[in-house]
């Protein structure tokens, strides 16, 4: 493929910052510090890799104001407040200059549109996706390969919902029927819809369902990665983020600029308040009104390690008994 | 578009119970107590909410016979025995009339069905659905877009499988080659197939591994959430239900009418009893001969309290040594 | 569908071993030992099933050196020195035989292939599957049906995509702009890409995202089995085998012939040496630099009993302090 190529008067002309160093240097790649070249552009956003920058082969480094006099002893330089932001920036005007992998606007000639759906003239619809009855599509919105939106569904403008994304079936509800001639689930149709705002990016694979009654809302500028599921009116305040394999159950009602780390779960019919961070592997099962970074997952340790500790944490409760105990026969023992 | 709407009188027709009200009353709305309006129908199910009643402004509401007094006292209510089955076999008569979100009968023109296939004349094949070599779908059996069912499984009769569903991928089978010259993992063919009974809905992207030997067996009125794996060999008994995210390993037999929550794993190569229910992010790794529920997932913290009770739980096993000595010595002193 | 069928002396002519019995007896199915009829074919690897050898029906069993007696004893016999993988290279076989089930070369009519891609004239490329600018498919190379390859990656020979993968969709990567007056987060464009090596198998419904700067790599000879994740820039040494559902974050560098069992998780930017073997459902947040065995998952129970142990579990650390304290008393009541 065919390399994008930048000169460092380009690059600066159109993200600012300060430019210390030859306007016409040509920049053919953005690469990490460690592994860049003479034609490349670096950065350096985390301060513990601030040693890396004096053997860093880079044409260019894009930096903060405290790492100035480092990077200019190297070379050329870009000073700026907020150099990852910079590098997000650089890596989307660099996208934009590539002849490959851009979505173009209108509907795949292998896609299915319904006659009755509405997908705006700019959005991009590719091989092999689903648009059933109804749905709206807004604009500048991709719908990468193998995408589905069911019937009556809506997406923002400036969306991406990336390979196999499933918005729209059937959340998982229902209800037992407890006669015991017919001991069976009975299917609770589910009469809503999805919901889904602009700037709103859906990863690989992810699920979001329909609502039972009413709509799964997720708001502005959320960020979901692969392979996450989004249960039946569960609703997810703007810009949160959600890394992989995270669960979010039925009628959770998720916050503004929540991040909730990878293979996570939330439960269903709870909320989470506005700036609460979930580590990964962890649990949420009651409602989390304060902000703040919440954790809960199994260390791991050597297997036999594991194996002594689990048999001991089966017993837990029953040595908190033993303590209580010892702490009482000292105090006896002690006073006598 | 175009909403459905019921009259009292039609609904207590077809589902039965007892009606007090107006039977011209028109409902054009399901919605629960505290966002149904005066042309909505709602229930109480959960006896917590009872207090909404009051305040609920839907035009009838279905409650047991407990409710039945203040659900009279604030308009038209339906009164059954269980509400909760009333509002499922309501929500099924509300999706029969709607004009959209209906399976058609037939292979859609995108779809792909090897001619060896057999589907039932009234089954549904969506967009995009792959039916292979001598698989057969039963009657009535909806398989949404983008479904693939493998060469030589078989689907039963009335069984929905949303978007992304892939039945009869090869089982997850590998012997090592423990020749030093030529370490690598053999791929073990699977020869066995699945096959599911009727009646079994499976949500988006959920996969179902066929056989390595003899079939993966799905019984009849199971009910599989998103994103679940079900491995080679596994059965899974009747009306058995799973939530979003779960992992069944190979030849893991599972019982019939167990729930699994969400994000719970069963090792293989185990059997789980009839009506066993295990708790969310759960890991079953032994048998469960007996019925009841389950648990064992980390609970969540601040993360600092975590940090702190996960260091100490990695020196449990040492802590429960250092209690069994106390107690020997406490004795030692207070026998002196 | 017509089933395969060999003699014993064609398996024994084609896989080796020691074969006791008559060359002609038929063998129409390989199954297990407590399955095994008298025209199949079984195996013995698993010391512990070794009594189920004098009951099994089986026309000829595959065993080692150990179990020679107990198998000629009772009928045919193969004596070879790794029983199962005899099986597997059986199984492959097997399969070969079939009419059914087998991988066409070419590109399926209803595939989507961009021009500018490559795919060997020996690879298969099944219905709704989508290979975009520039990417390679390798000799031999299988990709089911509904499998998506991104722009610019490579899969190398003799690979199996199950139905569902999504090779190269972007990696999970956005900047923060901390601007209160537009805090949200910035896209970073994933300009890597996927290369995946020769005789990897990845299965259904897996994702392996594109890298931000640089490619995510996956070696020769990798297993990855359903709904697994694999984030942008990790990195996955050769033979390494993982089961369902597990999540690999970005730039996780994972060594060669490590195994990962289902649903545990690696969190980004550590490295995993080679032989590591992470049991089921553990999470591992630094790196391992030693083989051996690793585990990290709260071990189950009754509902009661468990919830008992998380109560006493969020105050496991002021357990040990309680317990150092008891220590200091009890010295102190000794020595007085």
């Amino acid at each position: 493929m065919i390399l994008t190529t930048y000169t460092l008067g380009e690059i600066h002309e159109q993200l600012g910052g300060e430019l210390i160093g030859d306007p016409q240097l040509l920049i053919s790649s953005i690469l990490p510090l460690e592994s860049a070249g003479p034609d490349s552009i670096s950065f350096l956003s985390n301060p513990k890799y601030r040693k890396q920058l004096q053997t860093c082969k880079a044409a260019c480094v894009i930096v903060g104001e405290s790492a100035r006099e480092l990077a200019v002893a190297r070379g050329a330089a870009i000073i700026t407040k907020d150099p990852y932001l910079y590098y997000a920036k650089l890596s989307q005007i660099w996208k934009k200059k590539q002849t490959f992998g851009q979505a173009a606007a209108g509907v795949h000639v292998q896609a299915y549109v319904h006659p009755t759906a509405i997908v705006h003239p700019t959005a991009s619809i590719g091989p092999f996706s689903v648009v059933e009855e109804g749905a709206t599509i807004g604009a500048y919105t991709v719908l990468k390969s193998r995408v589905t939106v069911s019937y009556g569904c809506h997406i923002g403008d400036h969306c991406i919902l990336h390979p196999g994304v499933v918005i729209g079936a059937d959340g998982f509800g229902f209800a037992l029927n407890r006669d015991p001639n017919s001991l069976e689930w009975v299917k609770i149709e589910q009469l809503g819809a999805v919901r889904i705002g602009n700037n709103v990016e859906i990863g690989a694979n992810t699920c979001v369902d329909r609502g039972a009654l009413g709509d799964t809302v997720i708001a502005d500028g959320v960020k979901l990665d692969n392979l996450i599921q989004i249960g039946h009116n569960a609703q997810i305040g703007k810009n949160s983020a959600m890394a992989a394999c995270v669960g979010i159950a039925g009628s959770a009602k998720i916050g503004a600029y929540c991040t909730i780390a990878g293979a996570s779960n939330v439960a269903g019919h709870l909320e989470v308040a506005d700036h609460v961070h979930v580590s990964a592997v962890s649990t949420v099962i009651k409602s989390i009104p304060v902000p703040g970074q919440y954790t809960g997952f199994f260390p791991i340790d050597t297997h036999i390690n594991w194996e002594k500790n689990a048999v001991a944490l089966k017993k837990l409760s029953h040595l908190q008994e033993q303590v209580k105990l010892l702490e009482q026969r000292i105090n006896e023992v002690s006073q006598s």
